[in-house]
């Protein structure tokens, strides 16, 4: 029996993948840093008393710390672990994490960075995507098994360096919650009574707004976090940046600029009329949920 | 028989209502500034080859001209209109054309405000928003026959005046669409490659770049002059101001102050978490979706 520690196993995200793989077969222990022990009873596990006892014990160390103290756990409890385990994280971002979990392993333990492109909302994993990045001679077998175990339960499994991963995610996660969060900001100073303006939006402003909200009804700590993506500044200046240039032409009336901008980067999308067809799609089964909602 | 005069019938909207009063059993005429005979054809209704006696002769005049084009228009035709008839828009502003066309139409002719927050893409206006903004004392039967009509085919009528509208839209159009569009200007500005990013998405991300590629695949004219809404300035730069905010705390790793701007966006949301449970749903649909086209 392939035996687990899952360290911040209490979170919402520990939790998730505690009951993950206990489902599969292993014996699994959480700790966290508030000592939740009632959290591994409701989860049917193991509560790790004696951490390092546990981690030198373990076939895997899974860390679902926050990003800020994933690489300071790793340094504390990677130097414990016995030869042929496991050490892997499943934060958002990658570079530092990996190198952290690099650094502090002894020979002979393998590293394996994880990060799963959902959040602990969803029941399972099936139609997620969950990029690994492999950690250089520091993989071996676990990659394999990881992978077809994510793979059994329909992820799809995306294979990166940590450096593409950090440059991607610092476009589609941190601009994504960027944009959003600014939107939330705005509604607020505007005094825009949102609950209202439902009434007055189409399905597509509905979906827009409702994922401002889906982002808001979430832990900061998380957002805050991906932000700190080193990528990621360069990324946000551009859209503000982007985002000037617009207000600008739209304030003077400068039409013909505004067209400009938005053709070229209509050409530059490319598939943009895929991408409406699949946003159609979306649409109207919006609006088949919300007539079953009224009938219901 | 309803006798309507559809200006701007060659365009897609125009053509879409064109066809919707069609089926309802109009007799529907069209006119575009393109002199596209071949349109009325193949949608089954006569080109009106003399617009002045087409006008005079027909009980409903609807504009469906460019923007800032529809007042021009109504200065043009609305005086030859005959008394009990009514003109109608269905631009996505309210305040302007609304005092065009109360302006030039004589005494005993009605004036009625349409908003469709629609696109010509969608099959039928059910589950629809569409937003009438009545004309003071322009306003008689034509809007309760027109109300009728519309929820007779499912649609959900709001009822607003022209300023009210103008305010509400600068926030869920102008401002919706600005974002979508300034995130597609800095995918191309970051030379991102959105292709090859789909794989390491999340159906959260996807949906979102999804509604960039919808917004960047339609006419750049119809963003632009939703742009041109008066209430949208104010919009947009604070919307820049907020994101300018949010992006010296990311950036100066002040997370403290970026988790409190979006503890107090979410405070002032309100339902976030049903906004959450909305989203996930959508975002089950897509994964359905997704599976149905893969096994397809």
């Amino acid at each position: 029996m392939t035996r687990m520690l899952v360290l911040g196993g209490t979170g919402e995200t520990g939790s998730w993948f505690a009951k993950y793989f206990k489902e599969k077969g292993f014996d699994i222990a959480i700790w966290g840093p508030s000592g939740k022990v009632a959290i591994a009873e409701k989860l049917g596990v193991r509560y790790a008393h004696e951490i390092m006892k546990e981690v030198n014990e373990s076939d895997i160390v899974l860390l679902s710390v926050p990003i800020n103290k994933t690489s300071e756990m790793a340094k504390k409890v990677a130097p414990h672990m016995k030869p042929g385990s496991l050490i892997m994280d499943v934060t958002s971002l990658k570079s530092d994490p990996i190198r952290a979990m690099t650094t502090y392993t002894p020979k002979g333990v393998e590293v394996l960075g994880t990060h799963p492109l959902f959040g602990p909302t969803m029941p399972t994993m099936r139609g997620q995507t969950i990029i690994l990045t492999p950690a250089g001679r520091k993989t071996g077998k676990w990659l394999h098994i990881i992978r077809s175990l994510f793979e059994s339960d329909g992820a799809e499994i995306e294979i990166l360096s940590a450096e593409e991963h950090d440059n991607i995610m610092a476009v589609v996660q941190a601009l994504t919650h960027f944009a959003y969060i600014g939107l939330g900001a705005a509604l607020r100073t505007l005094d825009f009574d949102v609950e209202r303006s439902r009434k007055f939006m189409s399905p597509v402003y509905e979906i827009m707004i409702d994922f401002v909200g889906r982002i808001l009804d979430q832990n900061p700590e998380l957002y805050a976090s991906i932000q700190k993506n080193p990528k990621a500044m360069r990324v946000r200046q551009t859209f503000i940046l982007e985002c000037m240039r617009l207000c600008e032409m739209a304030d003077a009336g400068d039409e013909e600029g505004f067209k400009r901008i938005m053709r070229k980067a209509a050409k530059h999308y490319g598939k943009t009329h895929e991408a409406l067809m699949r946003s159609d799609r979306l649409i109207n089964d919006r609006i088949k949920d919300k007539e079953k909602q009224e009938y219901a």
